[in-house]
């Protein structure tokens, strides 16, 4: 077998492997008995090491260098570039560091879901302590230029810089600010009550997995179950599952959720199998990622085309719409406002919530800001940057899930994923034709689009890394401005500014 | 550190894994999609490989022998006994046969479940054959005295042999072919319509829950779900699970199973979680696992004490109960008849369908009977035994799963269980007094006998192998006689024979 063949065929077998830690992580959120938790622990510390093991073997090293130098392929090209590159971040990273972040964080996620519930940030200080010594750690070893953030953001998105996402960020902000100004001091508003109806679980859940089955999510591989906090996991060729929560007094927490969660699902469902556990069969980023779920959720899902086909459908399961008029449906659920919850933020606000994250994130890794002074921080800079005081700490600092799991640097992922979507996006309607594809959405027909997501992005797996499959498929550098624009044409006319 | 210490500490790392796979295998069979079957299979081959490289690694065999040799305290000594057993056995398998078991068995699952679904016994039949293939190739491997099966049936109940249980079931058959035949020629008949009305599976469900409770499982360490086949699997400390199906025009299907996996799960949740991954904190055999499931489902769940207590609830909760009388009730859940499914059947004919698959299981294991022959030799040893026909294969060779998940030489351990069961239950009721826990019952109390198991039974895992545990809690030899006697004292008064 050549070098190559065999450095392959170790790979797969280290992300079968690891994909085997993905069963257990979901099955942790999802059905995992409470007093599971230590013991579970114990596995994900287990198979985080074995991982380790079986990644920075040594042959690994030298089968990679002489695979390196052998002439490859195309194909064969990428997957040396990307194994290459999580081979030396791996070597870096002492195993006791990888096994105990694994077994912290499994912990931690039960802490966090605790003291989420309680509104008690003590409950997780302690371990978010644990959690950010951890990542200190990890960044040193990883090493860095500037900043230890950008050890941290390298693993969800790699290449990125704290300076160049700060960068794309201030642009974003200096457009987003005054544009957001202008839509809260509207005095349009929409009628928000009638999202806040009745809204039946057991409807709910059979609405949203019709939505799901129409735009493209495969049931026969994959799942839709209950949750604290939404996600997506891919675990395997054939078995890619989403889950989502409900509010029987609030319709889009859960519609948007799975129209965000089928966005990514869509993307593992359709990356190549046969590269299954090698860089080609692997998502770019989760920036990349990201544009696909907000794509699906906001591009789409919020726009009046996919509702002209949805909301007779909608009025028929709730009866609780039908004296709701389409555009004032429209109206509400692009209802832009200052709200504490990132996930149940509009399009235009969510940023500002991303925002606040990544500089907070930054003060926390550096050090200036000590994980007991987080909820003082959090709701100062919340409410200088949306004029509201968080009620408590289960709306502000304990929202999200991120960091029990360990994703310090995961953030910013949101609102690159925003940015990719709008460009995206431009080009789907230059490509499809702007007016066919909304004629697509009013039939309920979403092939066409994910067709052209998937034979762009989807099935390259890593073969290009952000930055290059942005300008291969967009033309252009990714910007800030289709999404400003998008927002514009979108928003202006609603608001009348 | 000692060498056993660094024993433990290794053995316990293998059982980490592979209580991974547990968790996957639980996963597999209630929730996993369809199209993930063939990168589950992957994952389980790879977690038996990695588990069998782990327990069979020469440093274990070093630390081993030189542990056996260092004056061991009981504790350590209980622990060596069964380790030594379990690695001389592991050192014996090829790695690709341990590997290609659990590939082939992950998928043959799927393959059964489609196969009893349609009643195709073709769609099995290629699968069981490479079962079969790969499980004599295991007993040629482990070796044996006088026959295969002696190598299988050693892997589900360490000491026994086909001779022996062929005696010991001999004994049985001699005592129970006629007093089944008495019973059934009975012209006393209970009304077992009344089991057959409307029992809604959401009630059910809570039904099934408040009694699984209330004997004794611990939800916060364990859970219930919906399979083809019911199960119970220990994931570790703190995750105990259990799974039944409800079928809404029959009470027995999913309640008694319920209370038998109970059993099993009361066993599982109460070794002592500290000896975790060692032979300590380990069931002691199928046989000894089965009798506490079957005693909480019959000797306690089908007798009145109990009833006494849960018929008024079960009356309140299910309105088609309302004009059945106890005695009635308690006749028809203890009617004695032919039937095809071996879960369904009553406690006295069970053990026949058990003697049909323990002499079936030795002829396909030998090569007398082929594969291909599994289902005519079925049909005609059933006719034979009860004088009915099974009208297709999914009530007949295709009804359990056991061999899709290469469980050949488990069948034998469930009738042990029934022997083990009454020989306990006589134990108990002199060492609790029968009528004073005839009493617990009525009022729904169960702690005393659920102490009486753990305190003789569960806390020692595998400290005694299961003829010493037998010998040490009844004081006797295992025996079919109080199975028998208690037979006789159920059901004749009944019968009236």
């Amino acid at each position: 077998m050549s070098e190559y063949a065999e450095l392959i065929r170790r790979w797969k077998e280290a992300a079968i492997l690891g994909s085997c830690g993905g069963v257990l992580g979901w099955d942790e959120r999802t059905y995992m008995p409470r007093n599971g938790s230590a013991h579970r622990a114990e596995q994900m510390a287990l198979i985080a090491r074995l991982c380790h093991e079986m990644t920075t073997h040594p042959k690994n090293g030298e089968f990679l260098t002489a695979a390196e130098t052998s002439n490859p392929d195309d194909d064969a090209k990428a997957n040396l570039r990307e194994i290459r590159r999580a081979y030396d971040r791996a070597v870096k990273l002492p195993p006791d560091l990888v096994e105990e972040l694994a077994r912290v964080t499994t912990q931690a996620q039960q802490a966090w879901t605790d003291a989420r519930a309680a509104s008690d940030y003590s409950k997780f200080q302690p371990w978010l302590e644990k959690i950010v010594a951890l990542k200190r750690r990890e960044a040193a070893a990883v090493g860095y230029k500037d900043h230890p953030y950008d050890a941290l953001l390298d693993e969800f998105e790699p290449g990125a810089t704290t300076a160049s996402i700060r960068a794309l960020f201030a642009d974003l902000a200096a457009d987003l600010t005054p544009l957001v100004a202008a839509l809260l001091a509207s005095p349009r508003k929409p009628d928000r009550g009638i999202l806040h109806r009745d809204f039946p679980v057991e409807t709910q859940k059979s609405f949203g997995r019709m939505a799901a089955e129409t735009i493209g999510f495969q049931f026969d591989s994959g799942r839709l179950d209950v949750t604290t906090h939404p996600f997506c996991t891919g675990l395997g060729p054939g078995d890619v599952r989403i889950t989502t929560r409900y509010n029987p007094k609030h319709f889009n927490e859960s519609f948007f959720g799975v129209l965000h969660e089928c966005g990514h699902a869509i993307y593992e469902q359709n990356l190549p199998g046969e590269h299954f556990g090698t860089p080609l069969g692997v998502a770019v980023s989760l920036g990349i990622h990201e544009s696909q779920s907000r794509l699906w959720e906001n591009q789409v899902g919020r726009g009046q085309p996919f509702w002209e086909f949805f909301f007779p459908k909608a009025q028929q399961a709730f009866p609780c719409l039908s004296d709701v008029k389409l555009d004032d449906f429209l109206f509400a659920i692009n209802d832009v406002q200052a709200s504490f919850i990132r996930v149940e933020a509009d399009e235009a606000t969510y940023n500002l919530h991303i925002i606040l994250r990544f500089e907070l994130e930054q003060a926390i890794v550096s050090g200036d800001l000590k994980v007991a002074d987080v909820p003082g921080a959090w709701n100062e800079r919340f409410r200088k940057m949306f004029g509201i005081n968080p009620p408590d700490d289960a709306k502000g600092c304990l929202q999200d899930i991120h960091w029990s799991f360990g994703g310090l640097g995961y953030f910013a992922t949101y609102t690159l994923g925003n940015l990719y979507a709008a460009q995206f996006m431009d080009r789907v309607r230059q490509d499809l034709g702007g007016p066919q594809l909304d004629d697509d959405f009013r039939a309920g027909r979403f092939g066409r689009l994910k067709e052209w997501l998937t034979d762009r992005i989807h099935r390259h797996g890593q073969r290009y890394r952000a930055g290059e499959l942005c300008r291969r498929v967009t033309g252009r550098e990714l910007s800030h401005k289709p999404f400003i624009e998008y927002l514009r044409t979108k928003y202006e006319p609603l608001y009348g500014v």
